[in-house]
């Protein structure tokens, strides 16, 4: 790329094959988005910055967030996510049918360090169900997120489930200071990238008691029933166990799904179960991510407002595609180039680009009469399956020259029988 | 709307409703993009200030772009349109296919004064074909937004279209000074606002000599066999002519087009033919507009690349829309609510669900036995046809009663049966 014409660091151009795979992926997390009741929903690009950072919702990280003056001088700041765009409508709109299931799906930006699969203008998919704190939200949800990853074509993806209660049961239970709380739930989320050691060194930064930190470590060493003998408090489990005899009875294919007490989730506003979605065999990282977060919505009018919701990672679908080597097929759209074979013959091959088009396929048409064989290259560069030679010998005898990209076939026939040929061609293409 | 959470002013939230209707419109559009040939692609929000000013490209129009400084102090600027990026892409990949054919659909930004069918955040559709000189290319764009406007379901729309180099001639006929040209296009282009009076009167404001206004006046209003008599240089409706030819070899329309050599389209950068859709019997404006710029994408890398293209004003056809009373029928891809009676019946109620969707439909679960009237009011806002209710009298039984939203009618049936119900009704619905 010249340089001189660059994008901005961590943001990039989506040029047509990038975008064609996209928009496979995107139509695929959509039709399963609204099989489950989700209706579409966008916000501006832009907000108040009283609105992004008014409820400290972002904590650390809102210094990520692309903030400026307007011309009007007015502190404004770009989509950092879609949590607080979404808790800002539902206090707005007291008219929105409850419980309110909306997804949302467009860029946001963020002013991270650029690295691998971490950029500063990325896709987000996101679905939340707003109004319940019935836990079959979240099992709709793990269940929606299965029936995408399964549409796309992964093979080996697993679900984990964890509770925020659970863990802050095990808080109390190991003797670690509320206040302490948040920073090993960030800790413990870190372990994908520095392992489980890199966790235990973390917990003594953040100065826990060697008992505390043995304890904590022994607890999420525990099977589930395990767990449940030893905890005092028994919310956090039974929350669990409620989830996965919804997700079983709900049909959920289980062998996806799986308890993970080291499940933390980075962010502070989660209150109840929690998951996130890997591809197995990648270091991509998580591919999809949500959990409960029943105090947050309700901040902006001073409700009470249950919600929990689950985010799809765009990019990295991709990239683990990428890695994987998973090439959907996507046919083109035009199935035919007209070429253009001397000035003379234009308008009769524009007159059979019409005739093709008539029987409702996609045709495109060369503009120019350049050499037969570039116009041959550019079919060939665009996927087309058929090209169309209406020259001077096609003139004469009303005819048309039709070739088979794919077999390397050629045949000539009549403008009156064109039609019948079509149809009989389409049919077998289908 | 609560007026401390508001969006900036100029910017909407698109909430479900208008989200269906946004995409049944889109998906019209791209459909017929696709067919022509245009492969999609998308550029960052964010660009260098300096790629964006650069060129001069938008003129006065600069100082509507959303310019700030990121956080690494860079000037930078929020997406004006696509042209400018596009040119940028085209400059940057020297391997992109040629002629390249695009379309961008994303959202703009322009800081103008909010008013009637004008926003600070809007959507546009656009199509290009870059690298080609052909007249074919512009004859390909203005039949695709005939197909729009038709697939849309609008009966009365017009396509008007003029050439810049039939302008400029006939401005050098009518003694108009060189370096008066665009102010005098500018002028023009507010007719449909302020009427052909008072574009005389703006002329007046631009100095022109009372024997050139005369001119001009009179030559807008020639038929184009009259023009072609009187103007020395053929040149201009030589390519009106071209352009007309095609569009009837290409079977257009011809109803919805109409050569008006009073339009002139309000940018300075277009160097051909331009053309412009209006929806008759409605004041919002054109909702299309377009044509040949063939010395801008090539500012880039000082190379001659000839271009043209057709903008589709997502946003006024919406407003059009509304306006004509056009609702398209959008039916919801959920067909069933299962409803949630009590709590031993939840397990019961979620394996029907499963079982409903196994036949591959859109179901809903209603998360929460509340009361099942409550219920019923949510499937009727959705528009979701069936009802289902897996209470305790059809748990004892094996059934299921399944009420008709639409009929109002009621059935109760075995599960066993289920599959056989769902199949037959579903075809029906079809």
């Amino acid at each position: 790329m010249n340089s001189k014409l660059q994008t901005l660091q961590g943001m990039h151009d989506r040029l047509p094959e990038n975008m064609k795979k996209r928009q496979w992926v995107i139509q695929r997390i959509t039709s399963v988005f609204e099989k489950y009741g989700f209706e579409p929903m966008e916000t501006p690009a832009i907000e108040y910055w009283e609105i992004l950072s008014g409820k400290d919702v972002y904590g650390d990280e809102e210094k990520l967030i692309y903030k400026f003056q307007d011309r009007g001088r007015r502190d404004v700041g770009m989509r950092f996510d879609f949590t607080v765009p979404l808790a800002r409508v539902v206090s707005s709109y007291p008219d929105i049918t409850m419980p309110f299931k909306r997804y949302q799906i467009q860029t946001v930006w963020r002013c991270d360090k650029p690295q691998y699969g971490r950029f500063r203008e990325f896709y987000q998919c996101d679905v939340d169900i707003v109004g319940t704190e019935s836990v079959i939200a979240e099992a709709e949800l793990i269940i929606l997120a299965s029936e995408i990853f399964e549409a796309i074509g992964f093979k080996k993806f697993m679900t984990k489930i964890n509770s925020r209660k659970l863990l802050q049961t095990i808080c109390e239970y190991s003797g670690v200071d509320k206040s302490k709380e948040f920073e090993l739930f960030r800790a413990m989320d870190k372990r994908d990238r520095i392992g489980i050691d890199g966790v235990k060194e973390n917990f003594e930064v953040l100065g826990l008691s060697k008992e505390a930190k043995e304890k904590i470590i022994s607890s999420l060493g525990q099977p589930i029933a395990q767990l449940e003998k030893l905890l005092p408090n028994k919310e956090g489990i039974a929350q669990v166990r409620t989830l996965f005899s919804y997700l079983e009875n709900l049909g959920c294919n289980m062998k996806h799904i799986m308890f993970d007490p080291w499940l933390s989730r980075g962010f502070d506003y989660y209150t109840g179960p929690i998951f996130e979605t890997i591809i197995e065999g990648t270091k991509v990282g998580s591919v999809a991510g949500g959990g409960r977060y029943d105090n947050l919505i309700g901040k902006f009018n001073d409700k009470d407002i249950p919600a929990v919701g689950i985010s799809i990672g765009l990019e990295r679908v991709l990239m683990v595609m990428d890695k994987l080597d998973m090439n959907p097929k996507i046919a083109s759209p035009v199935k035919f180039l007209v070429t253009l074979f001397d000035e003379p013959t234009i308008k009769y091959a524009l007159q059979v680009a019409k005739d093709i088009r008539n029987s409702g396929v996609g045709v495109e048409v060369y503009p120019e009469a350049i050499k037969i064989g570039k116009q041959f290259k550019y079919a060939s560069k665009k996927k087309i399956p058929f090209v169309v030679i209406a020259g001077p010998d096609e003139l004469k005898t009303h005819s048309v020259a039709i070739k088979d990209m794919k077999s390397g076939t050629q045949e000539t026939l009549k403008l009156a029988k064109l039609n019948t040929w079509l149809q009989k061609k389409l049919e077998v293409r289908k």
